[in-house]
C-alpha cells in the first residue's frame, strides 16, 4: 500500500466520518464544538479548529492542550477515512513540538498516515495558522487498531 | 546541580504557585477547575485531577488531551517551584505513551525535572489513577525559558 | 503486575541475558564490544557502555547514536529478562533528549519499564557518565513483542 | 521565512557540505563510510546509506541504530546546507518511528526543516529502501544551534 502520491477517496468520507463521530463521540464532536472536518481522504485528513478565546493563554497565544487535541483529532479522522469504523482505536503515542506563537485565527490540522498496519497507524500531522504557511505545530503519533472482526 | 535524592524545598511553594497560576492563568486554574497542586518541591511536583464526566471517552475512559493538559501543567509547576516566576516559558516538546485505560478515578501526575538548564528545561511525568500503581501514561517534556532579567 | 517498588529476579539473569545475546547478535553484543550488563531483574536493568575514542564527536563528546544504540540495546535486555527469549521483539519508537555533555568515560544506562504487556512494552532509559549524578540523556521506548507460541 | 513549496539553493551545496563535514568529522563521515550526500537546498536535503552486512540484525533487518545515526546526520546536512557552517549545533531531541522493516539495499533518508529558528531547528526526516515509496522509519528531531558571532 502507497500512502503517498495523489490523493484518492477513503472508505469514509468528511462527511460520513463527521455524522460517525457525533453519534459515537458527542463529548468532543458536535455542531458547536468549533471543530469541522474539511476532507479526508486515503491516508489523511485536514480538520478546522475555529478560533475561540477560551483556548488562549496569557499573552494571546492558543493553548498547547488544544493543539494536542487537535493533533489527536485529526489522527482519528484519518484513520476513520481510510479504514472505516473502529471506535475502540486508541492512542498509544503522542510526540508534539510547538514552532511558532499561532496567530488569533482559526487552526489548520493536516494529518498524513506514514504506516497504515493492522495493528498500529502511526501518523504525522502539520499545524498552521488559517492563511500561514509556517507550521505552528508539527506532531507524530501512534494508534492501536483493535482486532477487527469481519 | 542534582534534582535526584531527597526533596528539598523549591523557590516557591505550592501554594505559592497556586496563588501566581490563578492570577495569571486563570482560564486553566482556578478554584472549581478541578486541578490541585498537592505538593511542589525543587525539580519536581505532585498534581491532582478530579475525575470528571466531562473528560470520559466512549467505554468510560479519561480522554488523551485530558491527560496531555495535566501532563503540560505539572512540568509547568515544577518549573515555577524550582526557579520562580517565569510566566512566559513554553513548551516546545511533548512526547507522551498512554499505558493502560484508566479508572474512572482522579489522576494523580507527578513531575521530575531532569534537566534545569539556563535556556531548557526537561522533565518526565507518570501519571496514575489515585490509588493504584501501575502508570496510565508517561510523558517527557520541554520547556523553553525566556532569558531573564535580574 | 506492578514494575515499581523492591527490584525482584528476572526470568532471566544478567548472565542468562549476556549468554543469549551472544549467541543469537554477535554483532552488537560479545567480548570486546565494550558493552557489559551489569544487573538485570524483572521490569529493569544496569548496562555499561566502555569508554572509546571511537565513538567521540569534535569537542570530545560521546555521538548522539552511541547512546542512541546504548537505550535501545538496555530497553531490550530489560525485555528480557522480563519475559525471557523473545529474539523477534522490535523497537517501534525511540525518543530521546540530550540533556548534556557526557564526560569522557563510560556510560551507564539504566532501564525501567513503565509497561509490560503481551503486545508492548515500554520502557525509560536514563543515561549517566560513570560516577555523576546527572543525566547526560533520558529516553523513552516502545518494542513490539511478538505473539508467543506456549 | 517560508521552508515549504519549491527548493531553492542552501548557502552551502551538497558538495560544500561534504568538504566540511569530511574535514570535522572524519569519524562519521568519509571516503568509505558508506554514506554520501545526494543533494542538499534551502530547508533540507537527500542522504543515501549503502547497504552493508555488518549493519544487519538477525532476520537480516537493518538496525535501529543505524537509522538513528541516519536521521541525526540528515538533519545536521540540512542546517548546514541552511544556515552555513555552525560545528557546534548540537542534537537535542530525537524521535523516531520504526515502521516497516527494511529491504536489504540502500537506505535513503530525506530531511525537512519545519523550523528554523535563531536558537532551535527542528526537522523531520523520511527513511526509505532504495526504490521503494513506503517508509521504513520517519524521525523528528531538534538541533540547539548555539549563538553566532559575526
Amino acid at each position: 500500500m502507497h500512502l503517498g502520491g495523489a490523493k484518492r477517496a477513503g472508505v469514509m468520507s468528511a462527511t460520513e466520518v463527521a455524522t460517525l463521530l457525533k453519534s459515537e463521540f458527542p463529548q468532543v464532536f458536535q455542531d458547536g464544538s468549533g471543530i469541522s472536518i474539511e476532507d479526508a481522504w486515503h491516508g489523511g485528513c485536514r480538520v478546522r479548529r475555529a478560533f475561540s478565546d477560551k483556548s488562549l493563554r496569557p499573552g494571546g497565544t492558543i493553548s498547547g492542550p488544544t493543539m494536542m487535541g487537535l493533533t489527536d483529532f485529526a489522527m482519528y479522522v484519518a484513520i476513520l477515512a481510510s479504514i472505516g469504523p473502529v471506535p475502540l482505536a486508541v492512542t498509544t503515542n503522542l510526540n508534539i513540538n510547538f514552532l511558532r506563537k499561532p496567530a488569533p485565527a482559526d487552526l489548520i490540522a493536516e494529518a498524513r498516515l506514514v504506516k497504515l498496519g493492522k495493528r498500529l497507524a502511526v501518523g504525522e500531522v502539520s499545524i498552521r495558522s488559517d492563511g500561514e504557511e509556517d507550521l505552528v505545530a508539527h506532531a507524530t503519533s501512534t494508534y492501536s487498531i483493535p482486532p477487527r472482526t469481519s
